[in-house]
């Protein structure tokens, strides 16, 4: 039976003045009239049913999460007492779905993605489910029409045999992300796939390889195990989560284990990682102006206004700018310096006073 | 008996989103702690002593103007009940004083210049007040530091003879503000001196000016002298106001005068016209941000950023750029096109929604 685990644990730090700690990206409406999360749950609900559907998150957005998905359960929320990143989040959604269900495979979703259209979607990991069930983990590749740097690679070696409606591949190898010289090559390459940080694979399968390469991680997993369902529970996965290492699934296991494999999707996937992303999402005027809210422009172009109906912001003789305004917020950002807005939140947080616009 | 007059009927739409039609640049603290009116009453009194001292305004200002100068009485109030430039304003202005003084001297001031300092000031007022009895028409030409398009020049011509304690010249020509180039040539030339906009006369001399040079202008304003101080004088100034034509006293009498002087004074002198001209007055931090309010910076240089204690502002790699927020107000404009905020207000007004934010 095909799980789903909706990773919604980020902080959206580079979406800030919108994203803040109490309501990151992820739990807002970015590109679309819904919210992320809302995107990524309608993406494979009703075909996934709600009680197969699980979200790992913070305990801070447990009321949200159910606020925007009324037919989550609150037992489907796997919450992590604190961050330790994607391996120990990714082992116990594993452990805690596998103890339901021993031949569960677990398709593993960022709450923060574009992907269209749904129908290729769901053919993907329909096609995904089959490799999975063959002991591999699969990875959806993404074929670049741009030398991006902002996304890791997947090299592919040799197609995978057997009935599948796309191309899957065995991964020679995966690829940090690139230098812009580095990703030209790779373009021209044309076998190295952008790594969507989706993965597929039975849930038996991730715990062993967790129990070849991350031992240490694979006893606490195993304990908490014995835990669930105990009044222990709770109290054991404290304990132990505060004592795993943080690591992330690619460094953990994707990047060791021997049984990976690479399906060559054929949907739109984008993974808007900053203000200067949704120029590929959203269209501009004829001078290259998104705007929403109450804005004025005067000889500006090629920017992102974002405003709201309580105020207006008027733009003048400004290029390749971003303005965000949120309530008390306002973010000023030179497109390209949309990976510096984390520095704001840094310096807010150094001076200790205003937290509250973190 | 010197009077003076303070010009305070502007718009200042070049200071939007902090000028607004309600409250226009003069009534605002734009270089220093008190208002820009503040600053220029303060500048004569109490040397001219309150009941010498008159405000040109809109009907709209009158409340305003009394809360910001308790040394005003209401009846020192000029209100011009439509705009029309400054002559009608100078000429009713004259009208008024004169008919009470027939020897008065006047120095009409503009609300939102920056003069310092003040005894600067006043040596070189009680000088133009020397030559203005001779039957002067003074004006005070500050001696250009830079090749400043911005302003008018004026060209001057001889020494006036005289015991004076400032070098004042007879007048040779008025100058439209220049192109770039020009303002070179006119500041090598030596001769060349920025037109203050600042005037000192007898009440007498000037209404003789404007009899010969204005003379429908001139019949209204006699009209209104016979009204004064009865039962007519609103419903006359308003009659006559809605008729005068709207023209500047630089137009209308000094480019036409043969007796204009020219007072060089020794105070520093800026019309502060645009919220680019702040830097002339205000210092930066190391990286050349001028700031107040609650600003963050990151990676950004030589920018204006003025905000409040109500809102956080975060400038991320950006350079030459203002950002003001004042209430649900908010500019961005670059440093190159502060001229051009006024299309800002054009365009809201043409939307004709939203007016409250002109």
């Amino acid at each position: 039976m095909l799980y789903a685990v909706i990773i919604a644990g980020g902080k959206g730090e580079r979406f800030w003045p919108r994203s803040v700690r109490a309501r990151p990206k992820q739990f807002q409406r970015i590109v679309t009239a819904r919210t992320m999360l809302q995107e990524t749950f309608y993406r494979v609900y009703p075909e996934i049913p709600g009680e197969r559907i699980f979200i790992g998150a913070g305990e801070q957005h447990r009321n949200i999460i159910l606020e925007q998905l009324e037919e989550v359960d609150g037992g489907n929320l796997i919450v992590e007492p604190v961050g330790r990143n994607t391996a120990p989040a990714i082992g116990l959604a594993s452990c805690v779905i596998s103890s339901r269900d021993s031949e569960a495979v677990i398709a593993v979703l960022s709450a923060d993605h574009v992907v269209k259209p749904r129908g290729a979607f769901l053919s993907a990991l329909s096609d995904a489910e089959k490799a999975a069930e063959q002991g591999y983990i699969v990875t959806f590749g993404i074929e670049p029409d741009r030398p991006a740097t902002e996304f890791g690679y997947i090299e592919v070696a040799e197609p995978l045999k057997g009935d599948f409606g796309h191309e899957i591949f065995t991964v020679k190898r995966f690829r940090e992300k690139p230098s812009l010289e580095l990703a030209e090559e790779y373009r021209m390459a044309g076998t190295f796939l952008w790594n969507s940080g989706m993965f597929i694979f039975r849930a038996d399968v991730l715990l062993g390889a967790m129990e070849k390469y991350m031992p240490a991680l694979y006893r606490g997993l195993m304990r908490i195990r014995t835990s669930l369902g105990t009044a222990e529970e709770q109290r054991v996965i404290e304990e132990e989560f505060s004592g795993f290492e943080s690591i992330s699934i690619d460094y953990g296991v994707m990047e060791r284990f021997d049984r990976i494999a690479c399906l060559k999707p054929r949907f739109f996937w984008d993974d808007v990682g900053s203000w200067g992303a949704l120029e590929r999402h959203l269209k501009g005027d004829e001078r290259g102006i998104i705007r929403s809210g109450n804005v004025v422009t005067v000889d500006s172009e090629s920017s992102i206004v974002l405003g709201d109906e309580e105020s207006i912001i008027a733009l003048v003789g400004m290029q390749d700018t971003i303005v965000v305004k949120e309530g008390g917020r306002i973010l000023v950002c030179h497109k390209n310096a949309d990976q510096k807005i984390k520095d704001v939140l840094r310096k807010i947080a150094e001076r200790g006073e205003n937290l509250s616009y973190l």
